[in-house]
């Protein structure tokens, strides 16, 4: 991730005059932007319908019900998941076959599933069920990812904001917060490209996170890699080796990893997974056990013979890549060719995953956004990369540009940079 | 259901030399069965590999990916699920299509989401989520499904057992239960075809448990509806129509119901749903949408398409009957061939669903079952179909004649009837 910082000519350094001169410009500039009637999208982080047609494939398969141990995947049970899909995600998510759970189609769903089972029941290391704890909180590099936080929300879990570096979460910042209050039992990581800055937690930070000391003895990390192989570039960072590091730091039960073939396949109708120390997957699976008999074994195995094996599911990623970079290319050109230098914007340009950052003017997000609503292009509600969807600065927009076509997401963007000058020079001026 | 009751020649008249006698020879026949070396299994509701592969259509399904409102399934959203296989449950279930929502492959899971939403957040009606009270007590119909039971455990919520009659729970001991006791807050009922007894519950006795004054405001009756189609005979038996009746006497937020295709498709792999009032399902999808994008809608169009609607389901399951209805009859066979007048034994003859329920002579089960399984032939644990796995009277068997093949069902029945029969005249000996 490298973030751009603009240089020259800062709109703050111009006259009254000339800020008159160029709200005029600008304003004129949206004005032909509303007429021309857009209708676009770059609200969520969707695979585009190109994307998509890469795993049409999926579709008249699995040619057998048989997983390779001659079961009938077709009927119950096998909660764990098939033993050979099992192998593809520890191989490349790097961790051991054993320490893996495949599911369902939602990795989102296992995530919950752990927290209302945290909530309910406790963990393996737990006093007490979380629930009867008289406070819960958790710590949440911001900005980050909108779902994980209405999702504590929603349980009730109290929210402490910490610094999303480009490392990984500001692990200073982490330290503080969990050394000496045993309510902070958790806290949510995207380890790689994360969402929303594309930032990459490095090996460095992670090993420092999962051996610091902390209050809670059941302290959680939910390490949510949804995008372990979702490069943009040649280089395929990996991600830093969590269950390892927090194993050889004494805290094995710390890490709980999550990842799914929702941007590798199917958004909707692709295969989940959680990766964890031997005592916490087995009590997840006791957990699961009083709730469902099995997951969707057959399109385990439908993916088992899509990709063959995980270098399959590497080469598939090249193809994803190659439809969307030229996406994130185009965010990028229209953000520095026409925003550079003017001292009202920073943006990301990641390396992977599916966002880019963009923060522009403090208190002018939610304005950027109504503008863009108003000519056509949806955006992100501003804040929502924040818990409680409070952005304290209000600057924090995040750009989702997968789902449109190429055409579109260019006119979109000229069109966002159009909106991010007009309300700065609004703010300016005012 | 019609049970079966034994009638002439009790083996508790006979003289003590007689006992001994018949001792004698019944220990030879069970010699000669050990000796047999069988390797059977009447242990699980689980489909055998023929039903299984009347669904083998699937594997090539979908055609398209498109719903037929140009939705792209492939991608997320669509939490209620796809409308075409909810219209298909509607019409199974006899409710209205708005009040389905269409899930994944487990309608436990469903029933699971529910139950922990209800503690950690309350249903719409309810003073404070039910993880608050003191205590929570829920009505178990006996004998009944154990996986109900053992969620239940899980969750820390106690069981009022309460007896199955062949129209359904007792609705006077029910009603006793539930008038004055706030901290019952709700019951399970498997209406048709119930698992283990094959009871239906009546139109009358669903009208007197939506009706009935309860203590607490939010009491729940978790309608598992999981053999509604699932008939054995010619006739075709409607579920009552509970959340008809509820709404009717003022109390539409009391029943949810379930369903799903695991027993109609394929067991792992199908579609599941819930059915409840307009206020419950709002509440329902208000906390999936915490824990969920949307469903597999790919494998519900796939559904859709193999069934193309509700008639084609019923024209389908007329294809397991054939199949299952021999099966069942190879059990009522042996057991009345070998059992009828000993006055040991009562079973059920179930018009549907996926059990038969048998009861032996009191404080025999466990013998029977230990010594089912010493000659090789598996059965469910005795008092697995009561709360905490305990039979008070020890004499409940569960019988689950779908898996095997129907010589396996025979021989296994044949040994069935010698194991209840020598575990009898052991304890009238002794």
């Amino acid at each position: 991730m490298v973030p751009v910082t603009t240089s020259a000519a800062p709109l703050s350094a111009l006259s009254a005059d000339d800020l008159a001169a160029r709200l005029t410009t600008v304003r004129a500039a949206y004005d032909e932007l509303k007429a021309q009637g857009l209708k676009l999208d770059l609200t969520r982080g969707k695979p585009g319908a190109d994307q998509l047609d890469l795993s049409n494939g999926l579709l008249t398969l699995p040619t057998t019900y048989l997983d390779r141990s001659g079961t009938d995947t077709r009927n119950y049970g096998g909660l764990e998941g098939l033993a050979e899909i099992r192998e593809i995600f520890a191989d490349l998510l790097g961790v051991d076959v054993a320490s893996v759970v495949a599911g369902g189609n939602s990795s989102l769903t296992m995530m919950h599933q752990v927290l209302t089972a945290l909530l309910l029941k406790g963990g393996p290391d737990s006093p007490r069920p979380w629930g009867q704890e008289p406070v819960v909180k958790f710590i949440c590099p911001v900005p980050g990812y909108d779902r994980h936080f209405t999702m504590l929300a929603e349980l009730g879990i109290e929210m402490l904001s910490v610094p999303m570096t480009p490392d990984g979460p500001d692990p200073v910042a982490v330290r503080a917060l969990v050394a000496n209050d045993p309510s902070v039992k958790g806290m949510w990581i995207v380890p790689t490209y994360a969402n929303p800055t594309g930032a990459v937690c490095s090996a460095e930070v992670a090993a420092e996170l999962m051996a610091m000391p902390t209050a809670a003895p059941d302290f959680r990390i939910l390490w949510d890699n949804a995008y372990a192989v979702h490069h943009l570039t040649d280089v395929e960072t990996k991600s830093a080796d969590a269950l390892g590091l927090a194993a050889a730091s004494g805290h094995p039960n710390r890490p709980i990893m999550f990842a799914s073939t929702s941007k590798i396949t199917f958004a909707g109708a692709g295969v989940a997974a959680l990766a964890a120390s031997p005592e916490n997957k087995a009590w997840y699976l006791q957990r699961l056990n009083f709730a469902a008999i099995g997951p969707d074994k057959i399109n385990q195995l439908r993916h088992v013979e899509f990709f063959g094996d995980a270098d399959g599911v590497r080469a598939h990623m090249r193809k994803h890549r190659a439809l969307i970079a030229p996406k994130f290319a185009a965010v990028e050109d229209a953000l520095s060719s026409r925003l550079t230098g003017l001292g009202i914007a920073t943006w990301t340009v990641p390396t992977g995953g599916y966002f880019v950052n963009l923060d522009v003017l403090d208190g002018t997000a939610s304005r950027v956004v109504a503008l863009a609503k108003e000519a056509g292009i949806a955006l992100t509600p501003a804040g929502s990369a924040y818990p409680h969807g409070n952005d304290p600065d209000d600057r924090n927009i995040r750009l989702a540009p997968t789902y449109p076509v190429l055409d579109e997401v260019v006119l979109a963007m000229a069109g966002v940079a159009v909106c991010v000058e007009l309300a700065a020079l609004e703010k300016l001026s005012a």
